[in-house]
């Protein structure tokens, strides 16, 4: 049995095989791969988004999901997680999803399980799905050529899990990631380039993938708005201008903060491709782990 | 593609094959129409009973839903209503059910979209399957002999968004449609005849369409209480009589507010009726625009 | 048409086919046995875990599952629980799960309705299925010999449907139940024997039932804390030594005051596989009821 907890969970030719159900999925054609089966969500962090994402992509493989409201659950008649885990697991479903604030949960509960656990995030941690997804997005946008493109992300590195599950997914399929933000946002390490500035790099990248910007999660404040931040880090027609790039975000996008209006018109940019490829991704991560 | 705003989307012809498809569903044999389809439910105004209606129409035409839980949905993350919807379309269902309090907005909703829209209900405007249901309620109740038949709505017309969609629908197949209503409610127009009370044209009527009453919608405050409201708009069988009146009600009732105990023990009373054909119209509904 | 509101709603003869099926159902095998069948649950009070045990029961037959959020509800807008029952009967569902706070209340709502309604708890009543899924696991741990097997059900028992379902139902198979609990907790009847020290009895015992402590549902304060009560009453690995003795807990389990750490880990304790079996029980409940 498999989990998927970060990306490294699967090899490249794993990563390569998702994307071929995946390619098949987008056809939408009906099917009952996973006909009879129990998929329970577990969302002890809100996520409509992702959460409807997995439930579309269950469904669509003919899967039955239960979503537990963990808010009103026996988490509030202090129980601890790993029983309230332990007491799914007993009633038998076939894949427990999991998003929880603590890194490193999703992992720690393999052990009280007998079905594949999937982290659909988890803290600052990991949000292997949505990596598997972009680079689907640049994949198939490149047409299987992603070797040497240059991907840049930008925002608030530091605290993304998007950025963290990136930032180890590319670069094992040949890209060139390096970060941009401002000093607050900076990555603690040193394995990539990082700029201040999108003008010292934008001429050499193949992609930007933009981050949501969250300033309440910080502690400090580094930004007095949004708004503030936005006039360094917005992708904004005038940054990107005429180049031959891919615009990517996980969602959702704070308009004219993280990207601007006109380039969310934009058809370089990619962000509700990334939405329909999340679905044909976490049905062909479902579907592997499950029939496994 | 079609949706289903108002009424007039449909044809006399159309609105007559959905009652063919309801009829077929009121035997509630097993059937597999709209196997594989996924569905999204889209409520920004609580409807426990609409929702329920639409979900198991469509469960029992073998379709899954996803409901989406607006209140902890990106909508909290400052994305707008249309960002929301487009990244619902982009996880490919085939239909969204939407309801919300702003009047237009599902209309508005359709150029974003690759999928039927149903409007469940926005503001004070329309609530097309409620309609289409009484409609069905009416013309099943006279074997389809609707011409002329005398209805009366009563209650708080001005704001109430089933008198909305009822008195465009039922003129349509023939009805006479006038209103009954307290001053302070009266409709705003003169396309229909309006009476301040239900004696002066109780012998005359066929039908009687008692409405929801709801004091805390209107910002001034016209009654004291809703007994005092009761006192002259309640249906009683004290108002009917012995007369040969078909009495329906959106639901929930106010008892002995907008019906009395007596009457909705009465068998010209059809507030559960009503509920029955609501899942059967609405079945015949997501058939019509999914399979279209 | 038949109801289960209490135990007794079956027959000794009834209850040995629910194992039965309950038997082939923990195979875990695909079937379809419920298809096309939609099942509503209302559960007035918050139960994550039963209610989701009665989901993927449901689901594991291939049924529909309706969950209606009766916060949200009609009940809000005023209606009587009997209108919100009578309305979701006129939907047509094949079946109603109910919990509610109040004692009785399932069984009155049986005259509203044209389908079978099962009682996931009112009160301090019944949990019949609760009750069902504990006999099974005792009936399996002895290969059906229960006749004069020794239980304590031990806590309290007082206030506790699961002890109120589990008395009548565990001596129509023969089983001799007594109850273990301090004097404010103490069972108001004479039908059984009752003991204050667990080490009273603790030889002669076959079955020991530890029920969820709390605190909170009574007006006075009878304990300073849980871990006061656990003193005398927590079935620790030194109350139970190496005694051939079976341990039982409803569940959620309040850790080290219900069953400690290591009896929790002790193969004698049996409070997983009882998730397990309540699965299988509630999926052969549902098949009985609906199918009949």
């Amino acid at each position: 049995m498999q989990h998927l907890i970060r990306t490294s969970d699967f090899s490249k030719d794993e990563i390569l095989g998702l994307f071929d159900d995946a390619r098949e999925f987008l056809k939408f054609e009906p099917n009952e791969i996973l006909k009879g089966k129990i998929i329970v969500t577990l969302f002890f962090e809100n996520s409509t988004r992702t959460r409807s994402s997995f439930e579309i992509a269950a469904k669509r493989l003919g899967a039955e999901v239960v979503s537990l409201d963990v808010s009103t659950s026996s988490a509030s008649k202090g129980e601890t997680i790993f029983d309230t885990v332990a007491n799914i697991n007993a009633m038998k479903p076939d894949a427990i999803i999991i998003r929880h604030s603590e890194c490193g949960l999703p992992e720690s509960l393999a052990g009280y399980v007998d079905c594949p656990i999937i982290n659909a995030g988890d803290g600052k941690h990991a949000h292997p799905t949505q990596a598997l997804l972009d680079l689907f997005t640049i994949y198939e946008h490149f047409n299987g050529n992603t070797e040497g493109k240059k991907v840049a992300i930008v925002g608030d590195v530091r605290t993304s899990r998007v950025a963290g599950s990136n930032r180890r997914l590319l670069p094992r399929f040949g890209m060139d990631v390096s970060f941009i933000s401002p000093e607050c946002f900076r990555y603690d390490g040193d394995e990539f380039k990082t700029y201040i500035h999108i003008s010292d790099v934008i001429d050499d990248l193949d992609v930007i993938m933009s981050l949501r910007t969250q300033l309440e999660r910080h502690s400090e404040i580094y930004f007095e708005s949004l708004n503030e931040y936005a006039k360094d880090y917005c992708i904004t027609n005038e940054v990107v201008g005429d180049r031959d790039i891919l615009l990517l975000h996980p969602g959702p996008v704070n308009r004219n903060v993280d990207i601007s209006d006109d380039m969310l018109k934009d058809p370089r940019c990619k962000v509700l491709t990334q939405v329909t490829n999340g679905v044909a991704i976490r049905a062909a991560v479902l579907k592997k782990l499950i029939l496994a």
